[in-house]
């Protein structure tokens, strides 16, 4: 709070020299959005394209914490730099933050290869949808190679963040089911590579079988690629080597196929198009002030004029 | 679909007359969106605004179906007539429907004090942000004095309809905790009633004591109504009389405090909002095509030009 302003700028020339508090501090600013997160974006965007996104994403208590704990852990033994998004959903009320479980990724926080942010949206108007791209952008112009998405719960926003990485995993549990009820579609379709965490417990193989009959059944062409299911125990280690290698297979499919270029033009442009509507959005904020919104609030609340002519009679001046 | 085209006049008509499947059909025109979902809302909207909506949200395998179900039958105990929509998210990607478990419901199905409905969009560009009020005002317009609004999962667009509701129930269980870990904030903000559901299991207390506290320590006014906490066995019914209760007194609370009415004019502001909002987004759509938005977009694919400059020229032309 007692910080001078923030140059984005002068934080982006440091970030680039190594300053991890600078990359904090940028972060902060596309997270709050406005003119300070598109400069930012401005700076990142022609150094960035060299680092690779993996998504994980699955219920809550599946265990992505500790399986992205895990996996910071065998990158760092391949000598491998990575970065970490925890993406957390505000409530939609508050906006305030929730952090899920962060305890074990502290093991990582002294570590310089190892970069961890948790994000939320304080005020950018696009969203996580569009707050994360940008984030991962300045990641990437800062030199991260890899970088981790880890998503919280399995809402929308976070089943469509994760679903945005070049290669997306979902983590599931022996015997999932209800927990994920109302998203199992959203994930299988997003899903590169299937994680089975908590291995030990039983109902492995039931899952295992649940979820090959589930691609099997799965209409969508998957590019040819038949999403694996490895078998993991995140809390000491068992498999993760395993899941880095799937990781690293989908990666190769992925550019060998031309199937990842095709992907991140598409999300190009899905995220210009949201640019666009988000503008298109803050014009209707200022649009939606005034005395005669008042009026016509009023006179749709008195069910004198329905909502859809009172939007037409707001929209009419602007759209000469 | 080898049905006639719907003819929205005649299906309204025929509905009002009490013809359950005209208002199964004019409900999926709402779903569907676009102009026949408007023509819905337009004679819908000037007979509305008698009906009471009752939200019910929580996490999955909370065991709302069965609360919902059970609630039926106390309100037909008390010869009130009852509708429930079950508000279903579509994946993000299939924008196909997942129904929760609707059994337990099916024993109402043939009841004709009872209109029961799964809601979606399959089409609605609002989503079901919008397409929900739509669906509880045609209800309402067809004179159903009791609505209850369903949700299967706990996720934002869900807490936010459950949340839009003129008294909204949340639904807990003992020992409630991780599965609503992202969301817990969001619940407790939007809490009228609470209930701790499948209470024959160890940790009622605890869980109510978690609750209150929660409650203590919320900074929220709740406009001078603390949330009742009520204990049900949905299964068999027990609570479930104390939880009609609840509802009532919130109820009664509501509408001589004034709260109801300024709920609704707030949701009416709202919701307009998201019309003229959504008449934008559907300009920017018509407006992302074309040869030089494939220019654009390219451009930006080859980093030679950022999203945001390209968001800028796109909108250039259309901003006179």
């Amino acid at each position: 709070m007692a910080r001078p302003p923030a140059d984005p700028v002068q934080l982006f020339g440091a970030a680039l020299e190594g300053d991890r508090s600078s990359t904090a501090r940028l972060l902060s600013l596309i997270e709050r959005g406005g003119d300070p997160a598109r400069e930012v974006g401005r700076l990142a965007y022609p150094r960035s394209g060299d680092g690779y996104t993996v998504g994980l994403t699955g219920a809550p208590g599946a265990g992505k914490s500790t399986l992205t704990s895990a996996l910071i852990g065998h990158l760092r033994s391949l000598e491998l730099e990575v970065a970490v998004l925890a993406i957390d959903p505000s409530s939609p009320f508050t906006g305030g933050a929730i952090l899920g479980d962060r305890v074990r990724m502290q093991d990582h926080a002294t570590d310089p290869g190892v970069f961890i942010r948790s994000m939320a949206t304080r005020g950018h108007l696009g969203g996580l949808s569009l707050a994360t791209p940008e984030a991962v952008r300045l990641l990437d112009a800062l030199g991260r190679q890899w970088i981790l998405i880890e998503t919280v719960g399995v809402g929308q926003v976070e089943v469509e963040v994760a679903g945005k990485a070049d290669t997306t995993v979902v983590v599931v549990n022996p015997g999932w089911g209800d927990s994920v009820q109302a998203n199992k579609a959203g994930l299988m379709e997003i899903a590169d590579v299937f994680v089975i965490n908590k291995a030990d417990r039983a109902g492995v193989d039931e899952t295992r079988r649940d979820l090959e009959q589930m691609l099997d059944l799965s209409e969508l062409p998957h590019d040819s690629w038949r999403p694996p299911i490895v078998a993991t125990v995140a809390a000491d280690g068992t498999g993760v080597p395993d899941l880095w290698d799937a990781v690293l297979a989908h990666r190769e499919h992925a550019e060998s196929s031309g199937l990842l270029s095709e992907r991140r033009e598409f999300r190009t442009r899905e995220e210009l198009r949201e640019i666009v509507a988000n503008r298109l959005h803050e014009r209707a904020r200022q649009l939606c002030t005034g005395d005669r919104w008042d009026e016509l609030t009023e006179s749709v609340v008195g069910r004198t004029v329905d909502p859809w002519a009172a939007a037409d009679e707001m929209l009419d001046g602007v759209d000469a």
